[in-house]
């Protein structure tokens, strides 16, 4: 964490929705903050990168997905334009109106270019990393690289092609999984059983992933062999994360058991709180058109529907740990996982 | 752990196969030995448990299954039967051949006897607890209950029909899940995600079980606030265990992305090594007959097979830490785990 430049061993976690306010928060308290960067064009980057310049001087992660765009698959998307009809009936839109393609591009060049301009201290991504010619201007430019490993193979790789550092993403974590070269979801590792394999199997620092929301997780990964915890969901239930109404209401009542890993949502496996789609149509669907475009033919669904509410067809991303979680600012919390991490192993050496 | 009486926090899991050698060195040194006795009568409980007596008068832990035995279902059978016909007749097996009855009896009026009689230190039960005239006896007798719990719910079930503490199964633990209020295996919760949660919503002490096989995760699993850990693969690795050469290359090779949780072994979910039976008809399957129906069609291939030295009709249970284990005698494994956890709390200290 000395190479970041962080006081505290505490990466916010990137996840669409937050923007500038909470990466900021986070950065300013002694933390990593993190801008999910997936649904964002340059111009967006330059603006949500100012506005943490503007609250703060220390360092910030840029996140980006790598994913390989898939190949036009029109019978799949009519098949799940015509499963989803009923809930476009149901309220009262229009089955047959035109949607727009699901906005979550991969890191390419112009965005290479905008990074390059911005001068993150940290970039990290999902899915794999980026081409080599994408991957090494940035490391020429000293900005270290983070990357998602679900695997002790997916880390290795990531070890091989240029990563600083590993972020190993525990099962329990919520939004996607980063996984990139297996779609094996039943031999999904947790958080327990990865980190300590993933530490043994590279020589990279490992940051854990999956499940952390308090100082009792953040003590547990140390203890694991990991040099810092990225942590989600407990800052969703922060006012800088300024996430939908739908969302904080799922949130506060969820329990460990009530989030699953879906692909209805996007078209790629991520973990969120079971809701109506999940229920009716998942949690994982065969005819979910591949990533990102489920989203798209949801889309409809879920503005009509947030609007009166309810979070029937949102992405109510959470990990498994969302009840342990509080309301607090996202400073106060920075730094309570670090106070409460110390008092745990305080108790613990002093048994 | 002062009420069961052993000087180190650690619990040998229960598993089928291992008998009272394997229990009999671990709480010579210091842990709690556990004997599953699913597959025992009466008067196979007696004999190991003399067996233990015989080496240590150590506190031991004796385990039974409470699930209710399903109703017969003949067209199942069939199904399940005309599914692994193939596999009969690569092995020169008859297909039409009747099969063993599986005998994996619930925990019932005999065996409580037999138990009030043995009198072991502790009773742990999977699958919920048995009905209030089985248990009462044993809570009268001083006996201490411990019963597993994949939820919060299962938790709060479990503390009000009186357990003495819960075992907080997280998803990456080998063999069986506890599960017993849910059939919703996408939402089991991982180990670091699930301890801390039970340990808020229940008074009782919580011991930790899943993915914990070296000193790191005796170490992360107190930091969530369990006050034991519960390991089962790693005492596979142990000479005591004794099991098949099969499972013992299976387990020497296995990553954490190996296994998977599948019921076509027994008719319950169970995560064990992913091998050919789980491959070609699960993990999870429609027509695995109902617990423990699974296993008896599967008991001939599974000898024979076997006899050949290899485990393709076997149930390779398993956790995901696996490759976090080592071959050495129980007793060091059971120091050793202290030792190393000691070691990464004082070195977390020392930061």
């Amino acid at each position: 964490m000395a190479r970041i430049g962080i006081q505290h061993p505490i990466i916010q976690a990137p996840m669409v929705g937050p923007r500038a306010s909470l990466a900021a928060a986070v950065t300013a308290a002694g933390g990593l903050g993190s801008l999910a960067c997936a649904t964002f064009g340059p111009d967006d980057v330059r603006t949500e990168a100012a506005a943490i310049r503007a609250v703060t001087d220390g360092p910030f992660n840029l996140n980006f997905f790598c994913h390989t765009p898939p190949d036009p698959d029109p019978a799949r998307a009519e098949a799940w334009r015509a499963a989803l009809r009923p809930h476009y009936l149901e309220l009262g839109l229009d089955p047959d109106a035109p949607v727009a393609f699901a906005n979550r591009a991969p890191f390419d060049k112009t965005m290479l270019d905008t990074v390059l301009d911005l001068a993150p201290r940290v970039v990290s991504f999902h899915f794999g990393l980026p081409a080599p010619d994408l991957l090494a201007p940035l490391r020429q430019a000293g900005i270290l690289v983070l990357a998602s490993a679900t695997t002790t193979t997916e880390a290795q790789w990531l070890e091989a092609h240029g990563a600083d550092a590993i972020i190993a993403q525990g099962a329990e974590a919520g939004g996607h999984r980063g996984m990139f070269l297996t779609n094996d979801l039943a031999t999904q590792a947790g958080t327990l059983a990865l980190v300590p394999q993933i530490v043994d199997a590279v020589g990279l620092p490992v940051i854990a992933a999956g499940g952390i929301a308090d100082g009792r997780g953040v003590a547990a990964v140390m203890a694991l062999g990991a040099v810092a915890a990225q942590v989600g969901t407990a800052f969703l239930f922060c006012p800088e994360a300024r996430i939908s109404h739908a969302h904080r209401e799922a949130l506060s009542s969820a329990r460990s058991h009530d989030t699953a890993i879906t692909n209805v949502l996007t078209g790629r496996p991520a973990r969120g709180i079971v809701n109506r789609v999940m229920r009716e149509h998942g949690p994982i669907s065969p005819i979910a058109p591949a990533f990102p475009g489920a989203a798209a033919a949801l889309q409809p669904l879920r503005v009509t529907a947030e609007a009166k509410g309810h979070g029937d067809f949102s992405p109510l991303w959470s990990g498994q740990s969302a009840a342990l979680a509080r309301p607090c600012s996202a400073g106060d919390l920075t730094r309570a996982l670090i106070f409460e991490a110390d008092a745990v192993l305080a108790r613990l050496r002093s048994r």
